[in-house]
């Protein structure tokens, strides 16, 4: 990017941290920002500053939050009785987009990776155990994803929850809604074949 | 966006200001600013502001820069003779990025367009008559682009430019280099035809 001047340089550099985000179109943000008004710019650079200081995390699920509690743990309507586990706060946004699911959270904060460097401490694992085991929980569902990492998170986390006896369940393996049996990989495949449910 | 709180919403809205830049892609950016570390988000900040503050128009050709000229106009070693008249900046940085080209650029800000409300007032036009008149200009590249803006542009640029006596030319149109002649459009085939030159 040598035919660029510096503080342009700096902030496509800068854009580069956004996921998904090349060169290119990291040169194509800084113009942006260099071209917008002054008020467009002072309210970009305001809400990064806000959602800094403005974002928390859930004193009770370690989702997003804007106070002590997230709207979820502090709403009425949500059933106390079932936790789902993730590993972070964009699996709560991909639930809560379906819609389906009536529980609480509660965020992990990653996955057991001894590449990484991350053991079970690292973790809100604890923090959940606590939850179940002063809550009235009546089942956990492990939400982590479906990689190796996540398995072996999950496989821990229910190691340890089993003393409780609350019920302990993992999200169906199966094919995606929409997908193509031709184009669906064989563990998929061999997984809904393993899970497969009898029709009444 | 409702599954989201309010801060992460805002910013997410923000970057959707950002050329291209979708509302998924928008929330990743979001939650990527509120994960990283706070020298990190410092320095996000810091960069946009420097690049705010820290990059002006050069005097002369209206290219960014950070002082009064751009390296460009600073060096002594492009050929001051020839102007490249361009829409934006970010044909300048195409052009160098192709390396071919050592005269001299002068930035429009835009092209004449009508239905945006843009007139040749608008543009810096009359600054580049200026350039023409006193300096020791020999040849001026119109290099609008190939729009219908940009030819009017272009067109009506050379009427300005004929009195002064200066060689005026037009970037040549044709295939592209690595193009396939099957999927080039009608207009730039016949321009490719139009503008054949004879090998010797």
């Amino acid at each position: 990017m040598s035919e660029l001047i510096l503080p342009i340089e700096i902030l496509a550099e800068q854009f580069r941290r956004l996921p998904g985000v090349g060169k290119k179109t990291a040169v194509k943000y800084a113009f942006k920002i260099i071209d917008m008004p002054q008020d467009m710019a002072d309210e970009f650079v305001a809400a990064i500053l806000n959602a800094r200081t403005g974002v928390v995390r859930c004193s009770k699920c370690h989702n997003y939050s804007e106070g002590e509690l997230c709207p979820i743990c502090e709403s009425n309507e949500r059933d106390s009785s079932v936790i789902c586990v993730v590993e972070d706060p964009k699996s709560i946004m991909a639930f809560e987009r379906a819609g389906s699911y009536t529980g609480l959270y509660h965020v992990l904060g990653g996955v057991i990776s001894p590449i990484k460097g991350i053991g079970p401490d690292k973790l809100h694992i604890s923090e959940l155990l606590k939850r179940v085991k002063e809550g009235e929980v009546a089942e956990v569902i492990i939400a982590t994803n479906p990689t190796l990492e996540g398995e072996t998170t999950a496989m821990y986390i229910s190691g340890l929850l089993k003393e409780y006896g609350v019920k302990i369940s993992r999200l169906a393996y199966g094919i995606p809604a929409g997908g193509d049996l031709e184009y669906t990989d064989e563990l998929t495949l061999s997984r809904a074949i393993e899970g497969r449910r009898e029709l009444n």
